[in-house]
Protein backbone atom coordinates (compact mmCIF):
# COMPACT_ATOMS: atom_id res chain seq x y z
CA UNK A 1 0.00 0.00 0.00
CA UNK A 2 1.34 3.97 -0.92
CA UNK A 3 0.11 6.77 1.08
CA UNK A 4 -0.35 10.30 -0.12
CA UNK A 5 -1.03 13.54 1.48
CA UNK A 6 -3.08 15.24 -0.99
CA UNK A 7 -3.07 18.73 -0.40
CA UNK A 8 -4.86 22.03 -1.75
CA UNK A 9 -2.70 24.80 -2.11
CA UNK A 10 1.37 25.80 -2.27
CA UNK A 11 3.76 23.69 -2.24
CA UNK A 12 5.12 24.17 1.30
CA UNK A 13 8.30 26.31 2.10
CA UNK A 14 10.08 27.84 4.78
CA UNK A 15 10.52 26.01 8.51
CA UNK A 16 7.40 23.96 8.02
CA UNK A 17 9.29 22.36 4.48
CA UNK A 18 12.17 21.52 6.33
CA UNK A 19 10.08 19.47 9.18
CA UNK A 20 7.73 18.19 6.41
CA UNK A 21 10.84 17.13 4.40
CA UNK A 22 12.50 15.60 7.13
CA UNK A 23 9.95 13.22 8.17
CA UNK A 24 8.78 11.99 4.43
CA UNK A 25 12.22 11.03 4.09
CA UNK A 26 11.94 9.10 7.78
CA UNK A 27 8.67 7.52 6.49
CA UNK A 28 10.13 6.47 3.34
CA UNK A 29 11.93 3.55 5.24
CA UNK A 30 8.63 2.33 6.14
CA UNK A 31 6.46 2.57 2.72
CA UNK A 32 6.09 4.68 -0.01
CA UNK A 33 4.24 7.66 0.74
CA UNK A 34 4.42 10.99 -1.21
CA UNK A 35 3.00 14.63 -1.10
CA UNK A 36 0.17 15.42 -3.47
CA UNK A 37 -0.47 19.18 -4.09
CA UNK A 38 -3.55 20.43 -5.55
CA UNK A 39 -3.93 23.62 -7.17
CA UNK A 40 -6.07 26.00 -5.18
CA UNK A 41 -8.93 27.98 -6.69
CA UNK A 42 -7.51 31.16 -8.66
CA UNK A 43 -9.44 34.52 -8.64
CA UNK A 44 -10.78 33.81 -4.94
CA UNK A 45 -11.45 37.37 -4.91
CA UNK A 46 -14.38 36.86 -7.37
CA UNK A 47 -15.40 33.70 -5.60
CA UNK A 48 -17.95 33.30 -2.63
CA UNK A 49 -16.73 30.56 -0.16
CA UNK A 50 -19.04 28.24 -1.69
CA UNK A 51 -17.74 28.61 -5.22
CA UNK A 52 -14.12 28.24 -4.10
CA UNK A 53 -14.81 24.69 -2.53
CA UNK A 54 -16.63 23.69 -5.72
CA UNK A 55 -13.53 24.65 -7.14
CA UNK A 56 -10.99 22.98 -4.98
CA UNK A 57 -13.48 20.48 -4.79
CA UNK A 58 -13.12 19.54 -8.88
CA UNK A 59 -9.50 19.92 -8.36
CA UNK A 60 -9.50 17.25 -5.73
CA UNK A 61 -12.06 15.00 -7.23
CA UNK A 62 -9.39 15.10 -10.89
CA UNK A 63 -6.79 13.85 -8.38
CA UNK A 64 -8.42 10.99 -7.02
CA UNK A 65 -8.01 7.27 -8.83
CA UNK A 66 -11.24 5.15 -8.12
CA UNK A 67 -9.34 2.23 -6.88
CA UNK A 68 -8.07 4.84 -3.91
CA UNK A 69 -9.38 4.76 -0.64
CA UNK A 70 -9.63 8.44 0.33
CA UNK A 71 -10.19 9.83 4.23
CA UNK A 72 -10.76 13.77 4.78
CA UNK A 73 -8.73 15.09 7.66
CA UNK A 74 -12.03 17.23 8.55
CA UNK A 75 -12.68 19.01 11.91
CA UNK A 76 -16.01 16.47 12.05
CA UNK A 77 -13.93 13.70 11.71
CA UNK A 78 -13.10 11.19 13.94
CA UNK A 79 -10.48 11.57 16.52
CA UNK A 80 -7.73 8.84 17.15
CA UNK A 81 -5.16 8.82 19.79
CA UNK A 82 -1.60 7.76 18.30
CA UNK A 83 -2.14 4.39 19.53
CA UNK A 84 -5.26 4.21 17.68
CA UNK A 85 -3.84 5.82 14.65
CA UNK A 86 -1.21 3.36 14.70
CA UNK A 87 -3.69 0.54 15.05
CA UNK A 88 -6.02 1.71 12.27
CA UNK A 89 -2.27 2.51 9.68
CA UNK A 90 -2.10 -1.05 10.40
CA UNK A 91 -5.63 -2.30 9.77
CA UNK A 92 -5.37 0.30 6.48
CA UNK A 93 -2.33 -1.62 5.34
CA UNK A 94 -4.05 -5.03 5.10
CA UNK A 95 -7.21 -3.69 3.77
CA UNK A 96 -6.26 -1.13 1.15
CA UNK A 97 -5.27 -2.59 -1.97
CA UNK A 98 -3.66 0.19 -3.53
CA UNK A 99 -2.91 4.14 -2.24
CA UNK A 100 -5.02 5.54 1.22
CA UNK A 101 -5.24 9.22 0.59
CA UNK A 102 -5.50 11.66 2.90
CA UNK A 103 -6.66 15.20 2.27
CA UNK A 104 -6.09 18.60 3.50
CA UNK A 105 -8.97 20.80 1.80
CA UNK A 106 -8.60 24.78 1.26
CA UNK A 107 -9.19 27.34 3.75
CA UNK A 108 -12.95 26.73 3.82
CA UNK A 109 -13.58 23.10 3.88
CA UNK A 110 -14.54 20.62 1.76
CA UNK A 111 -17.39 20.67 -0.98
CA UNK A 112 -20.40 18.20 -0.95
CA UNK A 113 -18.99 16.62 -3.80
CA UNK A 114 -15.63 15.34 -2.04
CA UNK A 115 -17.56 14.38 1.36
CA UNK A 116 -19.49 12.21 -1.11
CA UNK A 117 -16.55 10.54 -2.62
CA UNK A 118 -14.71 10.12 0.50
CA UNK A 119 -14.58 6.61 2.49
CA UNK A 120 -14.06 8.00 5.67
CA UNK A 121 -13.02 11.61 7.89
CA UNK A 122 -10.61 11.99 10.53
CA UNK A 123 -9.51 14.47 12.81
CA UNK A 124 -5.79 15.46 13.73
CA UNK A 125 -7.81 17.93 16.86
CA UNK A 126 -10.58 19.75 17.45
CA UNK A 127 -8.70 23.09 16.95
CA UNK A 128 -7.87 24.71 13.75
CA UNK A 129 -5.10 24.61 12.30
CA UNK A 130 -2.71 26.17 9.89
CA UNK A 131 -2.84 24.42 6.11
CA UNK A 132 0.85 24.37 6.29
CA UNK A 133 1.11 22.84 9.90
CA UNK A 134 -1.52 20.61 9.15
CA UNK A 135 0.80 18.73 6.73
CA UNK A 136 3.80 18.71 9.47
CA UNK A 137 1.41 17.29 12.39
CA UNK A 138 0.01 14.45 9.67
CA UNK A 139 3.88 13.76 8.19
CA UNK A 140 4.16 13.16 11.98
CA UNK A 141 1.63 11.52 13.53
CA UNK A 142 1.88 9.01 10.23
CA UNK A 143 5.98 8.43 10.96
CA UNK A 144 5.11 7.95 14.88
CA UNK A 145 2.38 5.35 13.90
CA UNK A 146 4.94 3.21 11.55
CA UNK A 147 7.54 3.34 14.87
CA UNK A 148 4.30 1.90 16.86
CA UNK A 149 3.96 -0.34 14.27
CA UNK A 150 7.35 -1.34 14.27
CA UNK A 151 7.97 -1.97 17.97
CA UNK A 152 10.51 0.97 17.34
CA UNK A 153 11.33 3.58 20.32
CA UNK A 154 9.95 6.81 19.26
CA UNK A 155 6.84 6.86 21.26
CA UNK A 156 6.38 6.98 24.73
CA UNK A 157 2.64 6.18 26.24
CA UNK B 1 -2.29 39.56 32.59
CA UNK B 2 1.22 38.21 31.69
CA UNK B 3 0.86 34.46 29.88
CA UNK B 4 4.12 32.20 29.93
CA UNK B 5 4.68 28.65 28.46
CA UNK B 6 6.47 26.74 30.58
CA UNK B 7 8.03 23.89 28.72
CA UNK B 8 10.43 20.73 30.35
CA UNK B 9 13.45 20.08 28.31
CA UNK B 10 16.04 21.16 26.22
CA UNK B 11 15.78 25.11 24.38
CA UNK B 12 14.12 24.48 20.94
CA UNK B 13 16.40 24.43 18.08
CA UNK B 14 16.32 23.98 14.01
CA UNK B 15 13.20 24.67 12.54
CA UNK B 16 10.56 24.31 14.97
CA UNK B 17 12.39 27.29 16.56
CA UNK B 18 11.62 29.90 13.61
CA UNK B 19 8.26 28.94 13.84
CA UNK B 20 8.00 29.16 17.28
CA UNK B 21 10.31 32.83 17.45
CA UNK B 22 7.34 33.89 14.80
CA UNK B 23 4.66 33.21 17.05
CA UNK B 24 6.47 34.65 20.01
CA UNK B 25 7.06 38.06 18.58
CA UNK B 26 3.80 37.92 17.12
CA UNK B 27 2.21 37.78 20.34
CA UNK B 28 4.28 40.15 21.67
CA UNK B 29 1.80 42.78 19.97
CA UNK B 30 -0.94 41.07 22.10
CA UNK B 31 0.33 40.97 25.10
CA UNK B 32 3.17 40.17 27.38
CA UNK B 33 4.43 36.30 26.19
CA UNK B 34 7.14 34.15 26.69
CA UNK B 35 8.32 30.67 26.70
CA UNK B 36 9.96 29.38 29.89
CA UNK B 37 12.35 26.64 29.72
CA UNK B 38 12.39 24.02 32.82
CA UNK B 39 15.30 21.70 33.14
CA UNK B 40 14.57 17.99 32.65
CA UNK B 41 16.12 15.57 34.68
CA UNK B 42 19.43 14.39 34.61
CA UNK B 43 21.22 10.98 34.50
CA UNK B 44 17.95 9.43 33.35
CA UNK B 45 19.73 6.44 32.65
CA UNK B 46 19.36 5.67 36.25
CA UNK B 47 16.02 7.00 37.35
CA UNK B 48 12.41 5.11 36.67
CA UNK B 49 9.83 6.88 34.94
CA UNK B 50 8.43 7.71 38.57
CA UNK B 51 11.62 9.37 39.75
CA UNK B 52 12.13 11.33 36.19
CA UNK B 53 8.61 12.36 36.72
CA UNK B 54 9.50 13.61 40.61
CA UNK B 55 12.41 15.33 39.40
CA UNK B 56 10.92 17.29 36.80
CA UNK B 57 7.93 17.76 38.75
CA UNK B 58 10.14 19.63 41.51
CA UNK B 59 11.79 21.87 38.46
CA UNK B 60 8.31 22.65 37.72
CA UNK B 61 6.88 23.83 41.12
CA UNK B 62 10.42 25.60 41.36
CA UNK B 63 9.32 27.71 38.39
CA UNK B 64 5.49 28.22 39.64
CA UNK B 65 4.92 31.53 41.55
CA UNK B 66 2.32 31.03 44.37
CA UNK B 67 0.11 34.02 42.37
CA UNK B 68 0.32 31.77 39.07
CA UNK B 69 -2.56 30.45 37.15
CA UNK B 70 -1.39 26.89 36.38
CA UNK B 71 -2.96 24.72 33.50
CA UNK B 72 -1.15 21.49 32.20
CA UNK B 73 -1.16 20.47 28.52
CA UNK B 74 -2.23 17.22 29.68
CA UNK B 75 -3.53 14.29 27.42
CA UNK B 76 -6.44 13.90 29.97
CA UNK B 77 -7.30 17.43 29.61
CA UNK B 78 -10.54 19.49 28.08
CA UNK B 79 -10.23 19.52 24.31
CA UNK B 80 -11.49 23.40 22.83
CA UNK B 81 -12.37 24.39 19.18
CA UNK B 82 -9.75 27.58 18.53
CA UNK B 83 -13.14 29.58 18.99
CA UNK B 84 -13.98 28.34 22.42
CA UNK B 85 -9.97 28.24 23.13
CA UNK B 86 -10.31 32.45 22.09
CA UNK B 87 -13.14 32.90 24.28
CA UNK B 88 -11.08 30.78 27.45
CA UNK B 89 -8.48 33.38 26.95
CA UNK B 90 -10.26 36.12 26.90
CA UNK B 91 -12.41 34.82 30.42
CA UNK B 92 -8.59 34.60 31.55
CA UNK B 93 -7.70 38.09 30.78
CA UNK B 94 -10.85 39.52 32.89
CA UNK B 95 -10.10 36.84 35.62
CA UNK B 96 -6.42 36.27 35.98
CA UNK B 97 -4.39 39.01 37.60
CA UNK B 98 -0.59 38.44 37.04
CA UNK B 99 0.43 35.39 35.23
CA UNK B 100 -1.75 32.45 33.30
CA UNK B 101 1.23 29.88 33.12
CA UNK B 102 0.82 26.77 30.58
CA UNK B 103 3.17 23.90 31.21
CA UNK B 104 4.46 20.71 28.94
CA UNK B 105 5.86 18.15 31.07
CA UNK B 106 8.46 15.92 30.30
CA UNK B 107 8.15 12.37 28.01
CA UNK B 108 5.96 10.64 30.79
CA UNK B 109 3.65 13.11 31.84
CA UNK B 110 3.33 15.18 34.90
CA UNK B 111 4.02 14.04 38.94
CA UNK B 112 1.16 13.83 41.13
CA UNK B 113 2.33 17.23 43.12
CA UNK B 114 2.26 18.91 39.93
CA UNK B 115 -1.28 17.90 39.20
CA UNK B 116 -2.07 18.98 42.84
CA UNK B 117 -1.19 22.52 42.29
CA UNK B 118 -2.65 23.13 38.66
CA UNK B 119 -5.71 24.51 38.49
CA UNK B 120 -6.77 23.18 35.15
CA UNK B 121 -5.97 20.75 32.61
CA UNK B 122 -6.24 21.43 28.45
CA UNK B 123 -5.27 19.11 25.71
CA UNK B 124 -4.68 20.24 22.70
CA UNK B 125 -5.34 16.89 21.00
CA UNK B 126 -5.82 13.82 21.35
CA UNK B 127 -2.72 12.62 19.93
CA UNK B 128 0.42 12.50 21.42
CA UNK B 129 2.69 15.32 19.65
CA UNK B 130 6.80 16.01 20.24
CA UNK B 131 7.64 17.90 22.63
CA UNK B 132 9.02 20.33 20.22
CA UNK B 133 6.02 20.83 18.29
CA UNK B 134 3.58 21.07 21.23
CA UNK B 135 5.24 24.69 21.55
CA UNK B 136 4.93 25.21 17.93
CA UNK B 137 1.11 24.11 18.14
CA UNK B 138 0.25 26.25 21.16
CA UNK B 139 2.08 29.54 20.08
CA UNK B 140 -0.06 29.50 16.79
CA UNK B 141 -3.21 28.70 18.87
CA UNK B 142 -2.21 31.53 21.32
CA UNK B 143 -1.68 33.91 17.98
CA UNK B 144 -4.81 32.55 17.00
CA UNK B 145 -6.96 32.72 19.69
CA UNK B 146 -5.49 36.37 19.86
CA UNK B 147 -6.91 37.15 16.19
CA UNK B 148 -9.91 35.98 16.99
CA UNK B 149 -10.56 37.97 20.57
CA UNK B 150 -9.40 41.10 18.22
CA UNK B 151 -11.57 40.72 15.34
CA UNK B 152 -8.79 40.15 12.90
CA UNK B 153 -9.03 37.95 9.68
CA UNK B 154 -5.81 35.54 10.56
CA UNK B 155 -8.91 32.68 11.57
CA UNK B 156 -11.57 31.01 9.38
CA UNK B 157 -14.36 29.34 10.86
Amino acid sequence: MKITLAVVGKISGGYLKQGIDDYTNRLSHYLPFNIQYIADAKCTKNLSEAQQKKAEGKNILAAIDKSDYVVLLDEHGKEYTSMDFAKYIDRKMATVPRRLVFVVGGPYGFDSDVYDRANEKISLSKMTFSHEMIRLIFTEQLYRAMTIINGEPYHHE
